[in-house]
């Protein structure tokens, strides 16, 4: 009797208990005494019998389940991954768990030493730590989104970074900007980094040099956007053009720039990354680089999916998918060097 | 010896083999042979050895995970109540999952039929189904949020739908508003039935009869608000007042009343359902049927975690508990009654 011809019905028949006792039994259910409860589990043992539940994942591993952990889930960037990522993944029968971890490290960590993060086929993560050495750790087939580092052991999709903060500078630059204002967070990972410096290199390529004045760094947060948007509008020498780095921080420009009784594109230039709800519905409509976020998702989970499926023979080479970004341009950007 | 005292280096040494590959067992992990992981698997058994990852499920019943299950995770409503959720689970020692059922009754019984649905401690549910058998055949310890069936069998946590609509439908009459039109979805839930019939009551209390071409019904989605907005103020006799039953139709309404170049307070009054980001944004700020959307969360975990660890014995009564909601008044609805 080979394993997978092993029923239900034969390890009820063996124990000399229901059919439901032992459906019971996989299913942690109550109403079974602990000896019927041990006897029935020996039993499967013996038979080596795979159900389809728990003790399957002990003994072939394979759960069908797969998680998403994101830092956090009110960023509507995140939902437009996990939501690419769980289509594809339902459609491959596996069965998507997200988990956010609240931009902690420590609770990343407890996630990847959880029952849930040890026993899931294989996960797509937006990290959270910033050493390598934390990733290669992971044996899990994982796929890195948005936040890459190098030597993490992963393979990743990531998007354009650099170019977009370049195409976005330039653009200012092209309608006549000189003092064009950069408000960014943290540069702990790849696409804080590479942001910056596509700003820096257009400036550099125009013969502008960054003002430090001009780089407001903060968290990657809307309020950072808000706060830094009124300082740079109140200091001295105000900026034309503001360069928010991420989406809430567009969102938190948006709303001062309102406060201050300011108009976009007429008092002050702005160009966001990432859409926002309040980009697309305030007018002029601010122009933002596009990124296709649904897709991240979409392709981290054919990776994923294709990882635990065929996984690779020894040491694969390290792959890493890098999306095009594209400046959407409205009118949020004043043509200054009109007459 | 008590299974307490018995450590996995009991189970090593019985076995003949590393801690680690007992490790490697417990969790998963490969390389090691079936034969070794069969003889490991049989002395836990034996040892009855209750160690800190799925074995310990498959006996002690416990995973110290919760299920936050939601028809979705784009609509702001729902990752208020997951946040909520999500800090008192974590406080109390468990990790929460995140579900999204795309508001499908095949993916929400698909995820009670899974691994996951089976083998987490509980599971606080948004629920997609709409008889209360569905809810009944739940086995384990749930709370139902937002959206209640009677005779489902589980406590819940939701808002005083019918007052918020009721003093929303009066805040229009007491201003002067006559043509008071509702833009609602299905009354497959308690929450979209009651907010009906509080619009109603209102209206009837204040000798006003509801037209049925002011009751426009269609999803719960931001679309239907836009484009039922449109229809009304097209139509021979539009309304001087629209009630948008919900957070996204309330979006869809704001951008319709944009679109068709008309002032918010001034050519149409609006009063939404729960906030938004827009309609805190438009000046004047919308009035909004205000609910303690993360505290939704907040106390469905409680209860949850409550009956976990003190399972009600026999027939407990069920609990429901209503929390209130408050119109949170700003200059969206214009005052015909004023000279």
């Amino acid at each position: 009797m080979t394993n997978k011809e092993i029923t239900i019905k034969d390890v009820a028949k063996r124990a000399n208990v229901s059919v439901a006792t032992v459906s019971r039994v996989m299913n942690g259910r109550d109403r079974v005494s602990d000896a019927t409860r041990k006897k029935i589990l020996k039993i499967i043992d013996e038979l080596n019998f795979v159900p389809n539940t728990m003790a399957a994942s002990m003994v072939n591993k394979k759960t069908n389940m797969l998680s998403v952990v994101v830092p956090e889930i009110q960023n509507p960037f995140y939902t437009a991954v996990i939501g690419g990522m769980v289509e594809i993944a339902k459609h491959a029968g596996f069965v998507t768990l997200v988990v956010s971890t609240n931009d902690d490290e420590v609770e990343e960590a407890a996630f990847f030493e959880s029952f849930l993060g040890k026993n899931v086929d294989g996960i797509v993560l937006v990290g959270t730590h910033k050493d390598a050495e934390f990733y290669r750790n992971i044996r899990k087939p994982t796929i890195l989104v948005d936040r890459y580092i190098n030597d993490c052991g992963h393979d990743g999709v990531i998007i354009d970074n650099f170019r977009g903060a370049y195409d976005a500078t330039k653009h200012f630059v092209e309608c006549g900007h000189e003092r064009i204002a950069i408000i960014d967070g943290a540069h702990d990972y790849n696409d804080g980094k590479d942001r910056y410096w596509g700003y820096h290199q257009a400036m550099h390529e125009s013969r502008l040099t960054p003002d430090p004045k001009l780089h407001k760094q903060g968290k990657w947060l809307e309020e950072d956007g808000y706060r830094f948007t009124v300082e740079l509008m109140q200091s001295e020498q105000p900026p034309t053009a503001i360069f928010a780095a991420n989406n809430v921080i567009c969102t938190g420009a948006i709303k001062a720039i309102r406060d201050l009784n300011l108009h976009i594109g007429e008092d002050i230039s702005l160009i966001g990354f990432d859409e926002n709800e309040l980009a697309q519905f305030v007018r002029p409509r601010v122009t933002v680089v596009g990124r296709p976020t649904r897709e991240m998702g979409i392709q981290a989970a054919e990776m994923l999916i294709q990882k635990i499926k065929e996984p690779p023979k020894g040491q694969a080479k390290l792959k890493k998918m890098i999306l095009d970004v594209e400046l959407m341009k409205f009118d949020s950007v004043k043509k200054l060097n009109e007459s």
